[in-house]
């Protein structure tokens, strides 16, 4: 499928970004990755701190649905905490330049953007931080600081863009799965193999990001 | 204490690295965030290329010591994960810039320093390889992906150099006794409150990096 202008710069900005920084990536780069002149770049995009914003925004939204849909239709706590942990995974193990640019460069944006990216992240966040709770609160939970372990789980789960690669020996789906067992163990969980959870996450990458697994 | 020219140097360097990117810093920054003239820092610590080398193995070899000296003694399994987990913990919520430097820029070393670096973090992460499997042999550990669980361990426990802040209702020690218990869970060990171990740790961070907690 060939990529319109649009999508041609979004791809050359999260790489450049992700490579040299927000501020070590000039217009000119830019330009020259997306194959347009500057001119035309400004007028697709915008500046280059409006286009860091909209891929922040359209990443944490996405992230977002997508975590709304691997868990809406699931009660118990402890399948809706592998869901997120797996499409956590899934997700950053496909998209490791992506989170590069979302986690390093938020300093860069104007407060006003700021506060738009962290209410979306604070949102996402809170999502893992109800499954979490309400496992505790009805006992198949068992945890003395559910908030460091919410933190520490992100962690976990964010470090996979760092370390994964395609040519390991593990499948992105078996480290989701191995990932989302270790969760519910933090948690003080019972232990379960997450295949359905993995399944679930998968599915839901394959329709909110439009990628197959 | 103040500090000589070389600590000066050393950590102005460290603080642009972090903030700006090793690419992202010039010669002059350094010098003038130093108070020495361009000259003289060449002089003192050599090329740009060199300073950041000598960073990386610093930080490195102190690591491996404090983690050497944190479990020497230590027979049982999990009390040497417990410790190893609280001074990671300890040393990286105390050194964010250090951490942001090791983690983001070993791309700009060449490739003599690289192979040295990566030795290095190969033998930090061989103490916490040959931990686990001892713990799995000794039937006090039970995983099926040891070697994903030590990454997602360790990225868990340096993560916290990412969020931590002095300010939060949490002391580093809290952090560390909860990052502790929650790698004993993720191996399938019995809970335990890790207080010896994080006052273990401690001692070594006192001793091996010259910092009262």
């Amino acid at each position: 499928m060939a990529l319109n202008t649009e999508q041609r710069v979004r791809r050359a900005a999260v790489k450049l970004f992700a490579d040299k920084g927000f501020h070590g990536t000039g217009i000119r780069d830019l330009a020259q990755a997306a194959k347009i002149s500057s001119a035309s770049l400004y007028h697709y995009m915008g500046t280059k701190e409006e286009l860091l914003a909209s891929i922040m925004r359209e990443c944490l939204d996405r992230l977002l649905l997508g975590a709304r849909e691997a868990t809406a239709e699931v009660a118990d706590p402890r399948e809706r905490l592998a869901s997120l942990v797996a499409l956590h995974v899934l997700t950053h193990g496909l998209q490791p330049a992506e989170t590069r640019v979302v986690d390093n460069e938020v300093h860069a944006l104007s407060p006003a953007e700021k506060r738009r990216i962290i209410r979306l992240r604070d949102d996402y966040e809170h999502l893992w931080a109800e499954t979490i709770d309400e496992g505790i609160d009805k006992g198949v939970f068992h945890d003395e600081q559910p908030a460091v372990t919410r933190l520490a789980l992100l962690e976990m789960c964010t470090g996979v863009a760092r370390w994964y690669s395609a040519k390991g020996p593990l499948s992105l789906q078996e480290l989701a799965a191995q990932h989302a067992r270790l969760a519910l163990r933090m948690l003080g969980g019972t232990d379960s193999d997450c295949r359905g959870a993995v399944r679930r996450a998968g599915e839901v990458v394959t329709s909110v990001w439009r990628t197959p697994l």
